[in-house]
């Protein structure tokens, strides 16, 4: 009799559709193939109920999060992604829950050309823990540490989404009908910039996803790449959802300087380079915003009404951590 | 001020001691380089506290049981392990807990010349998820399904030893205090069998850890290679320690045949190599047992004072799933 971890790891066998996937689940471990002259990247992401996503969030969303999140990571490092692995913990046996984690987690797995090789299924509070892989030509991944003083600071799509939804998650009339389905969607069903991602190989000097806010994002390029960086709160790009919804400064600041999971691309780019990428960026219709530049003077600086936004006061605390 | 989860990662800042990680943590993703010629072998184990081990194991000994049994899985693919990724969920912030437990898994690590290239900490019950890495010899991989009919079964070290420890555990008394250590020892500090995966690599036709307990383990393998096998009961190698506790034949055999998580190597080696493959094993004075051999009728059979004995009735379960 199959036991019940049995029933569960049925939901996870996924079909084998990458060739460079020797051997799928089913073995002590999966054999894997990275091209020659490639480097693999890999990132481990995990998702807590509760803690990363509200406890009602639907299985199917909870599924694309947290591949969505891991995906971002090979955007990041301008990663091609490959193979993921999957411990997820589970507080009960409930198989329309399984279904429908396990379709969702398919789809976007196919969406993005990622297959499942690995898994571990346990029982306890809900916690989806996942390991992705990717791989870059040598020498050509994305990183923290290569800013350089003079360079652009650009970020992708638009910010503070995500943290608006969420901190609204409990009080939905704030928000209007229209635009709660687009923003939620924003937080739940995050894009990986992976097609960006790729790109910016030719470009960026650095880049990192904008997990934890705009200035503690950046601040880790800045940090990593010994440097600072100034940015101009009014060039920051916002949805229009987002400036229908709230008008607020003392609100608006912090959602878009701290909120997090967005998962956009920030990221910068030498000056010499700058008028090639924007045409790239036009003629790929990918948008993108030039939002500052990087400086001498560590730390990251935002100037708003021409006056330095002080960060400390904003003490906005983002539901992730 | 660094947050509790900051204080955290600082334990699991690893030193980087491997020339083919070529970053490290603290970006979005390592970068790591898979020698040319060669695939990468992938897999993830995942302990719970209260499933896995019981409650009031020592945080070194749980740090060392979450790699090791991670390395078997490289030991099982003949696999050369290199880096691993760890995703764990702590009840709370224990400063003294997490220093003995970074200090046992980075001790092990260095150990088995593996580095920690990746990590997420969330809050939750304790939970250790790894995934580890390593790589092979293209095509030199040993795999579960190509054992074939008439090749031998074997099994490295003893059996029974991690189970008898698990059983016993909430009542000492029953087990001599001379062998307890040693026993414990067996359940919570499982050697991975890396340098005979390694050999095997030239010897056997296919290999698993056993995790499960000997009679499930050998079955993944005669199910994945469409054969069967039948041991010998006399013939499975017992530790002195074990026998010195146990006479009990109704409670030895089904510790010996279903007890899991002694993290022993089982295999299968062709006729025509079985010579060469002993006289290999004494000059590297590896311990490993003839224990039957692969039928070609399906399923597992074990041979006990003349008689089949029946798997169904054993019924043992064991501590972990």
């Amino acid at each position: 009799m199959p036991s019940e971890f049995d029933i569960i790891r049925q939901y996870f066998t996924s079909k084998e559709f990458r060739a460079d996937v020797i051997l799928g689940i089913g073995d002590d471990a999966a054999i894997l193939n990275v091209p020659e002259q490639h480097e693999l990247v890999q990132s481990v992401d995990t998702l807590v109920a509760g803690v990363h996503f509200p406890l009602e969030t639907s299985p199917q969303d909870i599924a694309y999060k947290a591949l969505a999140v891991n995906l971002s990571d090979m955007a990041a490092m301008g990663a091609e992604p490959a193979w993921f692995t999957l411990a997820i913990s589970l507080p009960s046996v409930d198989e329309a829950w399984l279904k429908e984690f396990s379709e969702s987690l398919s789809s976007l797995a196919k969406e993005y050309n990622v297959q499942l090789v690995g898994g571990d299924t346990t029982n306890g509070p809900l916690t989806i823990s996942i390991t992705i892989n990717g791989f870059v030509a040598t020498g050509k991944a994305l990183t923290r540490h290569n800013a350089k003083v003079g360079d652009k600071v650009y970020v992708s799509g638009t910010l503070g989404d995500a943290a608006l939804a969420l901190a609204q998650w409990d009080d939905q009339c704030l928000l209007q009908k229209e635009s709660l389905a687009y923003l939620r969607e924003r937080l739940n069903r995050p894009t990986a910039r992976i097609e960006l991602g790729l790109l910016l190989r030719d470009y960026a000097s650095s880049c990192i996803d904008v997990s934890d806010g705009l200035i503690a994002d950046l601040g880790h390029i800045t940090e990593r790449s010994s440097v600072g960086a100034r940015i101009n709160f009014e060039n920051i790009p916002r949805s229009k959802e987002f400036n229908l919804n709230l008008t607020d400064e003392a609100l608006i600041t912090p959602l878009i300087l701290s909120g997090g999971d967005d998962y956009e691309l920030c990221f910068t780019i030498p000056l010499k380079k700058q008028n090639e990428f924007e045409i790239a960026m036009k003629e790929k219709n990918i948008f993108v915003s030039c939002i500052g530049e990087i400086e001498k003077a560590p730390g990251v600086i935002c100037i708003k009404d021409n006056k330095v936004i002080d960060i400390e006061e904003i003490g906005y605390q983002h539901f992730s951590n």
